[in-house]
């Protein structure tokens, strides 16, 4: 397999999007990681979407997208895992790069959930948890992890107070995002008297419903030499991992199977420690995901997540700064797009063009990309050169 | 790249399936091409589907059907390119396994089309066409393809009945197909009588709805000999291109330019002319679609697709056997399922195990799948080793 380098990113403003459809809003962002990338063609395309027929009725986006980017004729691909379907999406572009099929891939994504109303984005979301099994019977995804999180705190004492340091950190990192769609700060009380959506989850735990896009523009490391727009940054691990889509199938609600086993496939394949990583992001769709993923992925011991984020150790300033673009609480969740996006921000922090939110020092990023209540994972370790 | 052999091959009974949701349908095809190749496991899979969201509600296709395979935990991921779903599956682990990323990987495609009814099949299936321009508008899939009949009507003398000789070739190899969904015959006057969908196309035009499923296994070629149950066959060529998925931006009705790109594709990776094929599945989702494939693949001038059916060029003992399955129009067109099938019966026919509808001497054949109205296209040429 041939070493493949990300070349260039682009997201665009995040949010409710009214007066763009999916194409513009999945073009805007292509055409800044073109820029970004200085390219002159692409030669393949990956899209990560999770349900754009049941969202705004097109399927068939690789050709849709490719005729409207102006680079008709090419392959190009849609990828679904429901909310990893952006991670997917990366993993494909990069594997179709390191096989040697082709030289200069885009891999993007992109979700415009807002035309359908809260209800019909509710259904539409529901589809990435099992339909017969779970979604028949009435579960929602904020059920679906209420459910984790009332396990979680049952075994290992986690607080309502953990869960909303989590959100708190993330609005105060999204907040120097200013591509974020709710880039506002937000106190412990703020998260806690918000209201109810499923008990212990309020409105403030959970991530919401966005319209937007994020793309990237990989090709082989040795040719990296002719776009010197930025330092460039190389993909050294690739995992990916499922488990039983629904919860109840489980042996276990407390952690995240196939988070864990992604992860240590990347680390793995890129010959590196946890300890070598100098950020994470993680797929915090709710509160509670960032706490047993960052301890499914071996940050922190099972049940140490919530003491964790409560003592400031995933701050920007902290031992492993999580979610420094504001993760999903804060950025926003168009779910194909989400992935892409982690790729975007870790490429940004390793390129030190992260402005407010910088962190020192960034070599080695990770990005932890999930669908559904854990049912699939993708994980991405990328390196500066 | 490594060079990847196709060690097994599934597919059940297509029909209307209402005792069995999307999973056993699935599954059942799955295990069938598990059982054929003698593997005792699967290290990464790919399922094609076009619309699981819209048809039955589900998305999240990769871990749910990993998890009910009982291969929980393995890397499983769904594509999409409306139509041609299954045969960008086929590419996906044709290059998961070239890559080295996996070693034993199963593509899959499945669809199950019937349980939302007429109006729910035509608005999911029309999601494959340009929403905004094109279905917003009223634009059918069978009122796309009148137009491209029409126009290759006029351009080319065309006439009704040559339209009607592919159907009837068609249910004649059907007839031969013991999973085929309409395995009847018919003649020139019951296509023409039919009930008209759009002028010109009849009923008897169009491929069915269908529920149904296939699946094949890769591997890498120097492991085949692990794998002795049948003869072995080799994926040489694999092209993928796209073109405007509407009909209106294209230079002509008349051809389909994705699928003369994708064709040239895969004959050159393969090293071969279009004179060493045997046999070819080609797309044939309404009549006219199979004279136009067979056009831009370049079997026939332009305008000689007609005329070509006509004289029984393209039966089973004709120049060239074009849907010995009796592809899309009497076997059914599950449209995620339908690229692995044509896999499953080329690489039967290399085998040897066609039955009554077995060519002679078949060493090389092509699969020619495409979405919506031609907007992307997948090809990919096999040889018996």
């Amino acid at each position: 397999m041939r070493d493949v380098a990300v070349i260039g990113v682009g997201m665009n403003k995040w949010g409710e999007l009214w007066d763009m459809s999916i194409r513009d809003i999945f073009t805007e962002a292509a055409l800044k990681a073109i820029d970004d990338s200085g390219v002159d063609h692409i030669d393949a395309m990956y899209i990560g979407c999770m349900s754009s027929g049941l969202f705004v009725g097109q399927e068939h986006l690789g050709s849709l997208m490719a005729d409207y980017l102006g680079q008709g004729n090419i392959p190009a691909s849609r990828v679904e895992s429901a909310c990893c379907s952006g991670g997917l999406a990366f993993r494909s572009a990069y594997m179709d790069v390191a096989s040697g099929m082709n030289d200069i891939v885009l891999a993007g994504g992109v979700e415009k959930m807002t035309d359908v109303g809260g209800d019909g984005a509710t259904y539409a979301l529901a589809t990435a948890a099992d339909g017969e099994y779970e979604v028949y019977n009435g579960a929602t995804f904020p059920g679906l992890y209420a459910l984790m999180a009332r396990a979680h705190m049952e075994r290992y004492g986690t607080t309502r107070k953990q869960l909303a340091e989590v959100a708190v950190k993330n609005h105060d990192n999204g907040s120097k995002n200013p591509l974020a769609q709710f880039p506002f700060k937000t106190t412990v009380d703020g998260v806690i008297n918000a209201v109810m959506v499923a008990d212990p989850l309020t409105l403030m735990d959970c991530s919401p419903i966005t319209d937007g896009a994020a793309a990237v523009i990989l090709c082989p490391a040795d040719m990296i030499g002719k776009y010197k727009n930025h330092p460039a940054v190389k993909i050294i691990g690739s995992g990916h991992a499922t488990d039983s889509i629904a919860l109840h199938s489980r042996d276990d609600f407390t952690s995240l199977k196939a988070t864990e086993i992604a992860g240590k496939k990347a680390l793995q394949m890129a010959g590196k420690k946890l300890s070598d990583i100098n950020l994470c992001e993680v797929h915090d769709c709710f509160t509670i995901a960032e706490i047993v993923v960052t301890e499914s992925l071996g940050f922190f011991e099972p049940g140490q997540g919530g003491p964790a984020a409560e003592a400031g150790d995933t701050r920007i300033d902290g031992k492993i700064p999580i979610n420094t673009s504001g993760g999903l609480k804060s950025k926003g969740h168009p779910v194909g797009a989400t992935g892409i996006a982690q790729i975007y921000e870790v490429v940004s922090q390793l390129r030190g063009e992260s402005g407010e939110r910088q962190i020192k020092n960034a070599k080695v990023g990770m990005a932890q990309n999930m669908g559904g209540s854990g049912g699939s994972t993708l994980v991405h370790i990328l390196e500066v050169i």
